[in-house]
């Protein structure tokens, strides 16, 4: 177990005296107090929000042990002083550290050390009356074993019920928002903001439904920060048809007509188009005529509706209760993004229904919006902040994508998102379409959306996988210069669905936007991380949006680093860094030779074939697993389809950071062909599960009585003898750039340059790093079972690896 | 989907018109309505109470198909009369039911009485007046597709949420308890119950810490029925400490020196012991003065807890802030769980805490209490009826034991719960030992804790793995005849941790108790069923205690079948039966011979060997799951260390339905020995995944605003080739009972009768029975790798397979 705070603010001590009487803490019963002994009785006292009575009390205490012979009870009767050892051994047990596993009594502190656990300021092996303040304080700040800061927990067992009656605005603890809001008194209200497009051409501009939760303080007075979610999925979602429209992945790949398409030939250009009136306001209300219930999306936003946040969710064009259709991330769904944000800052109009025209505002909103969410939702987070669009504070984008051509596509060549082989921008627009989900209303715009879906279909384009207008209207990087929210991003090292590349290029892309911006990589898949046990995650997103969105000095651009990288070795290690992939990066550049990466080049030519038998063929396209598991074998079924490259045996640890780049020299036999590539650690190690475990179900309370989420970690898998670091794939008709199309003349060799995907992962000295050069890639690419046969020249071959900057 | 309800109970129509009325869907605005449209309208009205205005609602309408062209605003605003169709149309929609996938407008009746629900009488293909509120009180009774009836949808959206202030007592529908209970108004307190034992020998009274959460009308005057869970588990568990203990199996059988044991030379028989004095009480209180907080434990409880009934839970003996020792099922563990029920029914004091012994009573009870739990929990509510405790009405076991030697041994072996290989009474008695958590209180009572261990390990003697003085104590069958609770019991078929016997014996143990009885047998493993899609378990079980505890005749006794067996060929359904396991059931004889199971005896000898190769013994040590794969393997690499017997291919469907058993003549190369069965189905077939599938994360609420439950199913997997049926294992000195050893002489052959684990069992036509013998079992038996042979002579090895009598 090894604790990772990042979210602690230094604070001196006349701040915490404050903050602890505001949390009363220190109170009327103990300010005076100078025996440090009754003063930790005290706090202990508090620390019991659900005991009542003095001997009950008096059982908790003597339920704690304080040194190895004596219980807290009658060390803190027969003491004047607290001993450090004393302080801490009891603390150990109120973070629910445990003396048979993780400490012992004896010595508390080097536990904790190992832990990290902070350990307050003393001048000597006892405790004076400020130290032990001091000590409390940041017990308080402090995380248990199942990660929450004790505070937290206190707040799980009832510790701030009897503020909720007297709160009238947020209160703060070490910078950070405590739940003393009712989350069982929060205010649920649906409206309808008008944006602006007519999205489904019925002739009135689109109405977007929103859902609003609320704390009842809003009622009297108090102006909120809103968590804006945009979640295409959480009006329901078409799985079955969805499933129905998914592209048939087992076709051959074609050979492309060669063409001189320039950028200006396909950038996309807002096009002119008349819109119809805005309707007319007939009225004005404050309350709203309709509730909801389903708002279970993210266990984060549940929290922070405890501390004083609004929390909105708006699903968008095409979704149930909304007009429009929907785009799979186009322009149109950018703008009915944002429709959201410019009502909640006071520039747009919203309605009480979808008739009356009665105007109903955002007025219990501080108009400081931050928005949420992962995949699909961080990413309309991503596509709103490219608007520059007012009231946007921040994004914190998770697992987000940056442009729908890194998700749908690479290099000239249709990629599927890792385990969904098959879908398209077309599939993902059906899946969402929850109109659908209202008979009623979708009998009525049946025949405009199949044909809405049709001219997906088309402009997708499955047949060539170039980029085209249809992907550059979804290419957020041409608006990255709008960007004025700050943006904390956190992605996966191993998301393979929304692949790293968008991350990374969101992280360089707005570099010089003069904003705050800061990075998250973890080692799992396509995953949120607000509910693991090694790092205060929930502690540093409450510490960045008290900031962002309630305009409070706590610190946190400072606090909070730059990048904080998982390790990929040891678990529960959080690293901290200025910056990742650095494009100057150093780079260690290995020669192509036959097995083998190396520093001497080699002029021999080598060849692989693509095709599988029948069988085999099918089982791998039933099972991408076993085939991915196969792919890494040495000497397994696939070794005549694929060529392997290994280092020696690594002399020293070796940490690639950034995008690994590759040089060929290839042919194919026919005038057509696709490469992939993977970037391997080879060696025997346990290395950590890509997904993971539940430590324990339903571990975290948000506060009390309230949502409760998983306790998760990633944690060490048996003993594996390889792991993929990083893919890539490329179309050889497509090796100047993805939308334009050269040709490729059978048996002649071309040269031929591509990025993997970017990542940050550390090789341990002793293993080999492994290039795999193959073709069909049977989770992501088409299946063709060509008879194609691909040849190297390797003297100019090389893999190049950019390595991570010694701080 | 196939939807199966046992808990709709028959209502007449003039009861129907009463409850509307009383949940005010029948109310003074439309009481004296006789448009059949706009009654329907109303209660359409109802059914959203998180809209607030017409135009609001007129929307929903619009949402809502009604006939193939006609959504159900129109419909109803153009229609005086509702046709059936059209009332089925919009109540598939209600019920959540997709038009795109479960059924069409054109017909909604015929994928109605495919998914099986309920369709109302109706005359003619219009409903009249008193048809449509029928059919709508049906409708309530209901299931949606997410498997809750809709009346319990329209509770989670906030239906009852008005009634909580006028809730004076409990509210019933179709003969069920409804949500009108605040979830977010439960009393919660803990006092101190003070047992008539002294297991930790302090010379004081064990007191019994007992948590207890209540409705707020209780403070009012309500009495009100208890749930009491005795969990062991709930104050913590001591995993590592546990764990440490856990005992090496790969440890060699050993030769038993051969005794005459009778049953009375290990007969237990209740110790007289000098009792300490009970406290003298102090005084009186009707407050408790400690709260808690941890209380998720069964999401059936709380579920209750919305309904009008108490949940008390307690951990007993041993556990955090109770005095004892643990016992593992011991007597001692009986008397602690019934001691709290003692307090419950007004028989026993308990106090506010644990010093001034000042007592509180129970006296928001109504004495009717009812115990729920599985596994362990099950157990002590199993052990509880044993005793004839009064106040103590029903019990529902959910994979409960019924004997502890049923559990931990086996006919002279030690046999482990499956996935447990190494547990014992030892281990799980420290593991349960949550005193060790208060480390105050454990520092003082760690020696005697320690000799406790070394006593239990002592008496549950691995060595021989006979059924001792220990095991007879921890025999709940012994006092089968003391149960006068009604019992519920539950079971999963495929549950190889509490073993099929353990139900058997108790559904076939108490049948001449004059008490009612229930079983429900599922598919799966070690699981609770209460938010699975297919079955209304809840309901059953809401039915089941409103009756038992709240004493309401709503025909609980007839209408919830006595047998409820889930088939294991098709998904999604629950055969009824009067009886499982009938000892009168006739049996189908199948004689051994070489590789068969057949109607011809053979002469021949076969034999086996025990032992492995070092790695294919060390492999399958780690991975008990490789070693049952392999098994069952025809041709695999265990294929010399077993025999296989198979009939043809099946020319009708059997049904096995009962104790499969087993004679045998057996020699083994040593003076030692033990036999392991397995009978297996051999087919070719997609088989339901004995582990459910997580249909949505938390799909199931409990009521609005409260705790919520993922909605699961058992779902077919991939095609496998056989899948075992049942088990059974004996050891070779242990042929006349578990408690007497035999002699066994080297290759002399012994008759053996076995009885193998009860089961039910739906065998295809086409598909093979199969029996394997072998002997050790990586999963359950000791591993000693032994040079070990076993011969058998043929002539008269019979398998006898009790078949289902065809109702």
């Amino acid at each position: 177990m090894r604790n990772n705070q990042f979210a602690i603010r230094p604070t001196d001590f006349e701040t915490q005296v404050k903050e602890l009487k505001e949390i009363k803490f220190l109170n009327k019963t103990n300010e005076d107090e100078i025996s440090t002994s009754k003063l930790l009785k005290s706090f202990l006292k508090l620390s019991y929000p659900e005991i009542k009575s003095d001997q009950a009390f008096a059982h908790r205490l003597h339920s704690l042990q304080a040194t190895e012979s004596s219980d807290a009870f009658d060390y803190l009767d027969n003491n004047e002083k607290v001993s450090v050892l004393a302080f801490y051994n009891i603390s150990l047990q109120l973070l629910q550290f445990n003396p048979d596993v993780d400490f012992n009594f004896a010595d508390p502190l080097s536990a904790m050390e190992k832990i990290q656990l902070k350990i307050a300021d003393h001048k000597s092996d006892y405790f004076d009356h400020d130290e032990i303040i001091s000590a409390w304080y940041w017990l308080l700040a402090t995380h248990t074993k199942n990660g929450q800061a004790f505070i937290d927990r206190l707040a799980t067992q009832g510790y701030f019920v009897p503020f909720y009656k007297d709160t009238t605005k947020q209160l703060l603890f070490n910078g950070k928002t405590l739940p003393v809001f009712d989350p069982h008194k929060l205010i649920r209200e649906v409206v309808y903001v008008e944006s602006s497009q007519d999205t489904d051409h019925d002739g009135k501009l689109d109405l977007l439904k929103a859902e609003i939760i609320r704390p009842a303080q809003t009622e009297n007075g108090l102006k909120v920060p809103v968590l804006y979610t945009a979640t295409p999925y959480l009006q329901g979602t078409n799985d079955e048809t969805g499933l129905e429209m998914t592209h048939n992945v087992n076709v051959p790949l074609r050979h492309k007509e060669p063409n001189d398409t320039k950028y200006e030939d396909i950038e996309y250009q807002t096009p002119d188009e008349d819109l119809p009136q805005k309707r007319q306001i007939n009225g004005h209300a404050t309350e709203a005529e309709e509730g909801f219930i389903k708002d279970l999306c993210y266990s984060l936003n549940d929290y922070f509706l405890a501390r004083g946040f609004a929390v909105v969710y708006a699903s968008g064009i095409g979704t149930s209760d909304s007009d429009g259709m929907r785009t799979t991330g186009g322009p149109e769904e950018t703008t009915s993004t944002t429709a959201i944000i410019e009502w909640l800052a006071g520039n747009r109009v919203a309605f009480t229904n979808r008739v009356d025209n009665i105007e109903i505002k955002a007025w219990w909103s501080n108009k400081s919006i931050g928005m949420t969410g992962r995949s699909y939702l961080g990413t309309l987070a991503t596509a709103a902040a490219t608007t520059g669009v007012d009231g946007l504070k921040t994004i914190v984008t998770e697992a987000a994508i940056s442009s729908w051509y890194d998700y749908y596509r690479d290099g000239g060549l249709v990629i599927a998102a890792g385990g969904f082989p098959g879908e398209d921008a077309d599939v993902l627009a059906e899946e969402t379409f929850s109109r659908r989900l209202n008979p009623g209303d979708f009998y009525r715009v049946k025949e405009d959306w199949d044909q809405k879906l049709m001219e997906i279909n088309h402009d997708e384009d499955r047949d060539t996988g170039d980029y085209n207008k249809f992907w550059d209207a979804r290419n957020y990087h041409k608006n990255f210069k709008n960007v004025k929210a700050d943006v904390l991003m956190v992605h996966g090292l191993n998301d393979w669905n929304v692949k790293p590349r968008n991350v990374e290029r969101l992280w360089n892309g707005i570099k010089n936007n003069n904003i705050v911006q800061k990075a998250i990589l973890h080692q799992g898949q396509h995953i949120y991380i607000n509910n693991f046990r090694s790092i205060d995650y929930t502690d540093m997103i409450n510490l960045w949006l008290t900031h962002e969105l309630l305009d409070v000095d706590n610190q946190a651009e400072k606090i909070i680093p730059d990048v904080v990288i998982q390790d990929n070795v040891k678990p529960e290690t959080w690293n901290t860094f200025d910056n990742w992939s650095d494009p100057e990066n150093e780079r260690k550049i290995f020669n192509l030779a036959p097995d083998k990466l190396t520093d001497k080049p080699s002029d021999t030519t080598v060849s692989f074939k693509d095709s599988l038998p029948d069988d085999q063929y099918w089982d791998y396209s039933k099972d991408n697993d076993q085939w991915q598991v196969d792919l890494l074998k040495d000497d397994g079924p696939l070794n005549d389809n694929r060529l392997v490259f290994k280092t020696d045996k690594l002399e020293d640890d070796l940490t690639l950071d950034g995008i690994p780049k590759l040089d060929l020299t290839v042919s194919s036999n026919q005038d057509l062909g696709m490469l992939s590539f993977q970037l391997v650690d080879y060696g025997k190690a346990k290395r950590l599960n890509v997904s993971p475990s539940v430590l324990t179900p339903n571990g975290i309370d948000e506060t009390f009585d309230w949502r409760k989420d998983d306790l998760r970690e990633f944690e060490l898998g048996k003993v594996t003898d390889s792991k993929m670091i990083t893919k890539g794939h490329i179309n050889l008709q497509n090796r100047q750039n993805p939308y334009k199309t050269d040709e490729l003349t059978p048996d002649k060799f071309i040269d031929l340059s591509v990025e993997l995907q970017p990542n940050f992962y550390h090789l341990l000295e002793g293993h080999q790093l492994g290039l795999i050069i193959y073709a069909t890639d049977f989770g992501m690419t088409v299946r063709g079972n060509q008879a194609l046969k691909y040849s190297f020249k390797l003297n100019n071959a090389k893999l190049s690896i950019p390595l991570h900057k010694l701080n």
